[in-house]
């Protein structure tokens, strides 16, 4: 067993299946050192666990569940990655994290919704899951999904 | 005639002119193997050939009008992206694909709208089109255009 | 002293101290030749200047307030940067820049308020200033900041 996935184990982590695209492209591309990741959807066996915008109050969803969200996004963007280069344990540093929360205009709390995927990240890679990140809040998502996030990883 | 300009030829498509930045910065930067193209408009002869949110419902822009201003987002990026590195048949990869789609918030189908430009990528570049994408829904964009899209291509 | 710390000091320019990320993330990571920031927001000594939405009319913030809080951006982010590779003579080009603009609906003037931020960068770094760049209109900003901007950087 690699080292990553003794990791997730420990973690009681099961690594989802790759998420097919929803459209013309692949789920991450390869390019030098490089892995980019397509946009993540929080998807759950091909089904979005919630849809709609995040925020407090009637029919939107609830900050703590969008950032159980971001950390499936996260989840299936390492699905997306193992797929591209074989191994997460290939992977020698998380680089950037870019995650878009589809936000009632009053929500302003994406940093905590993006920390579902970060947190996860560190507890799975440690000092090498370290990141810069930007957070955005977005008017709406792919299927009205509420969180997606896209990654870019170093690899060797 | 080199490959790709072939291959446009074979398409029927016209590579526009370079778009001139609207602001303080560049079409097209090399770094490294790489080029990131600034956000492409779907500007036609210096015009946007429509404004406004994208969405369904009266003065909203329809879906599939946003999939041809994709296209031309495309091809305006494949005309900085020749600006920066002299020939298209030095790409040897398309990498990376953002688009923005200026939505109305009940518009959830920016996937099909993006995929004006992922397609005739895929058609002038075939396997070397293939790229990891995000696609998101924004609140508005620069002169009230309905899509940006920025590349990222790897060349040679 | 360096030449850039001198040029700084030509233009009357402090360098503010790194931004505490408001997350579990890094102010920038560096991978190969480039430096990834994080999504900086217009902090001055640990505060937004203002918040809320970018546009024209009451309780909106001025596009020109805007701009001078994009050149902020640019500013904690060349302190991100600096912490990174710990000098900004090292810079050979600044590659990327991608600026959100929390906006009214109704306003599209974008890119002049990332301008902001470019124009500070070609004051410092003349050529090696410039940059490809995209600037969208978001529904809304972490800690309801008008503006954020992310950077990519080539350093030796």
């Amino acid at each position: 067993m690699t080292q990553i996935a003794a990791r997730l184990l420990e973690l009681g982590i099961e690594l989802p299946p790759i998420v097919a695209p929803v459209a013309a492209y692949v789920p991450a591309m390869v390019s030098g050192s490089l892995v980019y990741t397509a946009g993540q959807l929080p998807m759950v066996a091909g089904v979005l666990p919630a849809v709609g915008k995040v925020g407090e109050g009637h029919g939107l969803v609830p900050a703590a569940d969008a950032k159980a969200y971001a950390r499936q996004c996260a989840l299936n963007g390492l699905a997306a990655i193992k797929g591209a280069i074989g191994s997460l344990d290939r992977i020698t540093q998380i680089v950037k994290v870019t995650g878009f929360v589809a936000s009632d205009p009053s929500f302003t709390g994406q940093p905590a919704v993006i920390n579902g995927a970060s947190e996860v990240l560190a507890e799975i890679f440690g000092d090498r899951g370290q990141h810069a990140r930007s957070a955005v809040g977005v008017a709406v998502l792919p299927l009205d999904a509420p969180v997606e996030i896209e990654f870019i990883v170093a690899f060797a």
